[in-house]
This record gives structure tokens, C-alpha cells and sequence, in this order.
């Protein structure tokens, strides 16, 4: 297993940096130790967020929000169940952003964004973002594109605010192959538990493959700041997305070091009766 | 280990039962065998409660609504991590109630509540609930009597309201004893990393002790009904407290028997290309 900081540095978009999806490797193995080993490292990590989680809890000033994207089966429901499993619900929300409602439609495209930001003290986990708003609206154009072209400076500012106010922000593109998602669709279609999962409108999305990956491109070289880096995680492999996205929410949180805080009596000072 | 219904029937308020809390032993053990044992079983009820969560989650049409009531340090966050930290935050959303917001007081006590009720496929679980409109507001006079009489009857037809309409409803009151109370209070003086836990307030409350335990009792006799029956759990030791609420739990759960949907389609009407 390598070092934390070189996974980081390995996996991050850096600002500026024009990413080619094609130069990363969705199967990328080369960070991790064999299979069940890594399991049982991600098993001890998601243990470990959970106490630091509950150190921010106590602490109350700060919060973390990660977001997660990436294409139909990517695997964003999995992750939230390997790596958030053990940290249970006392502490941190998930929010998915399906197709936004009417009333939604009648605010801009951040303003149910800004409302599920985690309150202070806790993990907010999104399950896709208002990256929707320049990834599937772009595709389809369900936006003008002008309007699409201010957004990514939109957001780079929205991300800088809450940033500037306490938000730590860590954003996971799960990155599968073309076959890896064929593979995945044909289960949903072939095992009766899955089968709920299926929606044929997937199937016109795979068809844009080409065009969402390259919006996918110009988000993550766009979007990716020194305040809200992008991550490009390998995520053919299951064990794979689930290490390498464990490792990086416990460094961070480990970064931050949220501490118990100081009561400002003495325990003497009371008598229970 | 003793059967889930005769846990249930003796835990459960009848409806119109006059529950006194003296005559409900909150360090019961009879139902449930040797500490380890017990909670090596705790553990496996939780990793059913995740399965049964996903299917329900998959079937999409229902939800379960799950009420802690419990005088302060009873034990609700603890019930939380016991009981559901293994189902983890998909499909589980946990609702804090503290003292109402200006905008929460601008509508009616119900207002806030009903906002915050699970969505259909979700599991919620109110860490406090409406139930403090009967109980810190009855014990403080924070709203005239005759409000708080009208209550009993608005909350029961609240809760029909929403069985009739897919969610099933489980309260739990997390009876502790006073000198219970008093020692846990003094744990969270004496324990650095339990401090920030500590309230000033909590000592004036449990000046109140008696009076509480009187609404408490008001509360169970009036509001256990058919479709929302009250439990209480003995709830002085830890290990009791979370066995009794997941037996519960995960039998609610699997008496729903939640069915992963029917697709209206075949797997060979569709070709992944």
C-alpha cells in the first residue's frame, strides 16, 4: 500500500490541469495490495472515520461535504455503502439530486444545492450535485450554452464560499470503462434483486457516452480548485473505489483534526442531587 | 432469548393502558441472556435491519418512522449507533428536534415534524419528536394547558394520518432510572471527550424529575394507540436498551416484508450495445 500523500497526488486534478479520462486508468490497481488485504484496510478505515466523525460532531464548528459523480452504475450508492456504512446515520446526511422539481426549476440550480449543505458538526454526502447542471444539461442541452459557460465559475465560487465558511469539500468522480458499465447494466437487466435498478432511459445516456465523458473533461479541468479539488477515482474495481475513496475521507478528516471542545466550567462546579 | 412477541407484548402500552413507569423496571433483564451473547446477537439484528433496509428502499413505497423520547442522557444517540451505525446513512435519515426555531414557532408544532417525515423507501428516526409539545412544554408551561390537552388527540390523528399513508410507526421511550441519571450526568463532568455533551440546563430539568416522569406517563396512556403503539425499553443498561429496539425493529421490518419491485419489462426486451 502506497503512501497517502502520493495517492492524492496521483488521483487529484490539479487547477489548471486539462484532464484526459483516457489517460486514466479505470482498472488503475497500482496504488493498492491484493484484494482481500485492501478489504480488510477499508473495513479499519471506515471504523476510523466514524470516531473522527464523532470528534466533529462534538467539536460543532466544521463540516465536510463529499460529493460524488459520475456515469449510470458508477457505483456512487455502493461507495456511500463502503465507506459511510459504519459511520451510521447519527451525523451524516445523503442527499441524492435526481431530475429537479417545479419548484426547484423555480429557483437557479444552486439554490437546493446551498439548502442540503451539511449543518455544522456533520458529513453531507451527495449523490450526484449540481454538477448535473453542466454534465447531463449540457449533453442534452436542457440549458442554454451560454448559461452552461457561466456556471462553471458559478460554482468555483459558491465552492469557495463555503469553503471560506467552514466547508471542507472533497469531490469523487467515480471513473468506470465503457465495458465496465455494459457488464453492469446487463446484471441489472439479469439479477432479479437489481432489476429495480434498471431504467432504459440508461441506455440513451449510453449513447452519449462520448459527449458525457468530454463533459466530464471540461468539468474536471474547469472545476477543480485549490479549495474543491477533483478526484478521478479508479472505479472499475469495487474494492478499488472503496479503498482509494476511504483513504482520502480519513486522511482529510484526520487533516482536520476536529478536537472535543473545552468546556468553559469545572466539573466541581456542579453537584448532581 | 425469549420470543419477539411476548418482548413486544410486554414492552408495548396497550392503548388506553394506564402506564406507570414505577411498575417498569428500567434495569429488566428477562428478557435476554448473557451481556456478550446478547450483543454479538445486537450486531447480527443490525446487519439484517441493512438488508431488510434495501429492500424496502428498492420497493419504494413505504417507509418506517422511527421516535426516541427519553429524559436527558437516556440514551438516544447511543440507540442510534447500536442499533442502525451498520445500516448506515443511505436510505436512513436521523432528525434531531431541539427548541424550535423563530420560523418553526411562526407555524404550528406539527409543522416541523411533518417536514421532516421519511420519505417513501427511507427509514427516519426522530431524536426527540413532537412529543416534547407534551412533555418539556407541559413540564414548563411553555403553552396554556388547554393547548396541550388538545395535543393527545391532534398527535394520534397526526400518526393515522400518516399510517394510512405507508409509514409504519414505532416509538420508543428509553426509561432510565433517576440514579441512572445521576450517573451519567456525572460521567459527562468527569469524562473529557463526554464534557461537550454536558448541559447546565439538564441539572434544572432534572429538578423536574418527577414532573416528567407524570407527562411521560400522560403521554403513554394517551397516545398509545393501534396504529402507533408506545414501548418502553429498559434502558439502564446499554446493551438491553439497543437488543430490545433492534429485535423490534428488524421484526417491524420484516413483518413489512418489503419486495423488491416487479419490472414491467423483460431482460431480452433491451440490447446494451
Amino acid at each position: 500500500m502506497s503512501d497517502l500523500k502520493d495517492l492524492m497526488e496521483k488521483l487529484q486534478v490539479k487547477p489548471g490541469e486539462k484532464a484526459k479520462l483516457k489517460d486514466r486508468d479505470p482498472r488503475d490497481l497500482s496504488f493498492f495490495d491484493e484484494e482481500e488485504e485492501t478489504k480488510g484496510a477499508t473495513a479499519a478505515l471506515a471504523k476510523e472515520i466514524d470516531v473522527l466523525q464523532d470528534r466533529l460532531y462534538a467539536e460543532g464548528s466544521r463540516s465536510l461535504l463529499v460529493v460524488l459523480q459520475g456515469t449510470d452504475t458508477a457505483g456512487k450508492d455502493g461507495t456511500i455503502r463502503g465507506v459511510f456504512n459504519s459511520t451510521g446515520p447519527l451525523g451524516v446526511i445523503v442527499t441524492p439530486f435526481g431530475p429537479p422539481t417545479r419548484t426547484e426549476l423555480a429557483h437557479d440550480y444552486l439554490w437546493r444545492i446551498h439548502a442540503a449543505c451539511p449543518r455544522r458538526g456533520t458529513i453531507g454526502i451527495f449523490n450526484r450535485s449540481h454538477y448535473e447542471s453542466v454534465l447531463i444539461e449540457k449533453v442534452k442541452k436542457l440549458s442554454p450554452a451560454k448559461d452552461i459557460e457561466q456556471r462553471y465559475d458559478e460554482i468555483n465560487a459558491f465552492e469557495k464560499h463555503l469553503a471560506e465558511n467552514g466547508t471542507t469539500i472533497l469531490k469523487f468522480m467515480l471513473h468506470i470503462s465503457k465495458s465496465e458499465q455494459k457488464e453492469r447494466l446487463q446484471e441489472r437487466l439479469d439479477d432479479p434483486t437489481k432489476n429495480w435498478k434498471f431504467n432504459p432511459a440508461d441506455l440513451e445516456d449510453r449513447k452519449l457516452w462520448d459527449e458525457y465523458q468530454e463533459a466530464y473533461e471540461t468539468m474536471l479541468h474547469r472545476c477543480s480548485t485549490p479549495w474543491a479539488p477533483w478526484y478521478v477515482i479508479p472505479a472499475n474495481r469495487k474494492w478499488v473505489r472503496n479503498a482509494a475513496v476511504a483513504r482520502i475521507v480519513k486522511g482529510m478528516l484526520e487533516a482536520m483534526d476536529p478536537q472535543y471542545p473545552k468546556p468553559n466550567w469545572n466539573p466541581g462546579d456542579f453537584t448532581i442531587l
